[in-house]
């Protein structure tokens, strides 16, 4: 089936991967071939690996990736490529070979991602939070609201999902301002700040979305000091990793009422637990880390990258989506 | 103070008016300085008139407008100006000089009933009702979503309100499809339909958004027949009247699942009773009738409308927003 000139790739996928994250072989076999003659493919199962092929294998792409085993049996892998966009559970780096690099799948969460800032923007303008909340309760109260064109949203990470969302957010006429770690501009961001600058600002804010990669930089970036310096009525988006909030300052924050509401996709703990204080939290929403995943493509699109990438390395040419292992995405 | 010259505006305010719905009397006088240096501004409270200015008042504005004080006591008005956009209680018009006419507030809702159209679009597209629900139930579970954009909305009655939502939907790239009495086209509505026709166009429609006035016409116009046409998965928004859908449908609907979600801002029965069945039907999300107003500006706007009219009648100009006598509004 291979030979010495064959590259070979390790198509690894979970036993128990919903459709939406189930690499379709034929379709990565398909288009290797339209790379190269001198393509294999070959699928394993996360719990049942082929160690033969895994050593011989080229190139790599995996959802859950189990970092003891490649650094064990991978001996010629060039690219490691995750299906994910978030590679902190494989940081640090010291797993992987000095000649390969790990891909990830930054990128193609961007339309689902400004779709889904876009609603939790909105929601938390019109109040749903406090409405579900008041739901619950049975209670019929009314509070008006105002408009959301001219308010101000801050997106902390303006990379791949925070440039999606500052989009969304300037199409219903936010101001946006933003966070970048090198302060450099963005076509849709109004002011840009970095972390060691942008707390001055919080006290203009009245959205607070939260977009950016976990690292040990932005660990807990948000605590209490930054919650209370936001206006009085603010709202807060995390579409980021649950660790870069202090969720018992979030929790205080919104009991006191300082905060008016919060839409959460991610969580410390994932699945919540059922025993969570957090579901009864008012004016919490909480939605189940679907806020970038889309029912359609997804799978698709990031073998996409990899395959431009296998390509690339076969031409001689840099790859795309490399993490840095200094950065840590 | 006043003069021969000196053509006075009367600002009527409730005793109890809040703050969202009380007329800024020194707003007013301030643009009508910068009309004419020959207007005069007067105050009054509803249960404290003013009769002597009254009866020397060209221009009147206020929200609950006593008929019978004005058939008896306005002399010379030529505007009066009601913060309403609904009017039926002012109807008919027999209390109203002959010389002068009603206008009204119409239009003025339009940008908070388009923001909240949105809203429960997106939320409805995101599942947020249903991940309500599960809230409420302690339970996370994962299914993703696909983007809205190509979707089908149906905006069922396409006015002030139905317009708004039009725009809305077209700006997140919904295909707009719209029901009007006259089928009249609409710029931002792809495909017009009329009551007698578009039942047999429901089983394309992914949101059926209900914007339409109450009329004996319209009274449980979506009943169990138009909900189980709708493709399965659809989701429904009530910015309307409660008694425009058969509440009884739709909850046996969302019950079965056939419909995946629904955002409610208007019920047959306001407040909605603390014993109602709808306040836990799954996938049902509920709003206590905010969907168009605003806590900020809606006066002003309304004001602004006033003002607008008060310098064409000086210049001769024809008037915006006047109240037809047949048809009521």
């Amino acid at each position: 089936m291979s030979d010495a000139r064959t590259f070979l790739i390790y198509v690894e996928n979970a036993r128990d991967a919903e459709p939406v994250h189930r690499i379709d072989v034929a379709s990565i076999r398909e288009s290797a071939n339209q790379i190269s003659p001198w393509i294999d493919v070959v699928e394993a199962k996360t719990d049942a690996p082929n160690i033969q092929s895994l050593e011989k294998a080229t190139f790599f792409i995996g959802g859950q990736i189990d970092k003891e085993r490649l650094k064990r049996h991978a001996k010629q892998l060039a690219i490691v490529h995750s299906l994910n966009a978030g590679v902190e559970k494989l940081m640090p780096l010291d797993w992987l070979l000095d000649s390969a690099v790990l891909t990830n799948s930054r990128g193609i969460h961007g339309t689902r991602a400004g779709e889904f800032s876009m609603t939790a923007l909105l929601m938390l303008n019109n109040r749903a939070p406090h409405y579900a909340s008041l739901q619950r309760d049975r209670s019929w109260q009314r509070t008006f609201c105002d408009p959301i064109r001219g308010k101000v949203v801050m997106i902390f990470g303006v990379g791949s999902l925070g440039g999606a969302a500052a989009e969304a957010a300037k199409r219903i006429g936010l101001q946006v301002w933003g966070v970048r770690r090198d302060g450099a501009p963005h076509p849709a961001v109004d002011r840009m700040y970095t972390p060691a600058d942008f707390r001055g600002a919080l006290t203009e804010v009245d959205f607070l979305l939260l977009s950016c990669p976990l690292t040990p930089e932005t660990r807990r970036v948000i605590g209490a000091l930054e919650l209370g310096r936001l206006r009085p009525g603010a709202g807060l988006v995390n579409i980021s990793r649950g660790d870069v909030i202090d969720e018992d300052a979030l929790v205080d924050s919104l009991r006191r009422g300082h905060l008016s509401g919060a839409v959460l996709d991610v969580f410390q703990r994932e699945p919540l637990p059922a025993d969570s204080e957090l579901w009864d939290v008012p004016n919490l929403t909480i939605f189940p880390h679907v806020s970038s995943d889309s029912s359609v493509g997804y799978t698709a699109a990031s073998s996409a990258i990899f395959l431009e990438n296998v390509a690339r390395w076969l031409g001689g040419q840099p790859l795309r989506n490399v993490v840095s292992p200094s950065r840590g995405y």
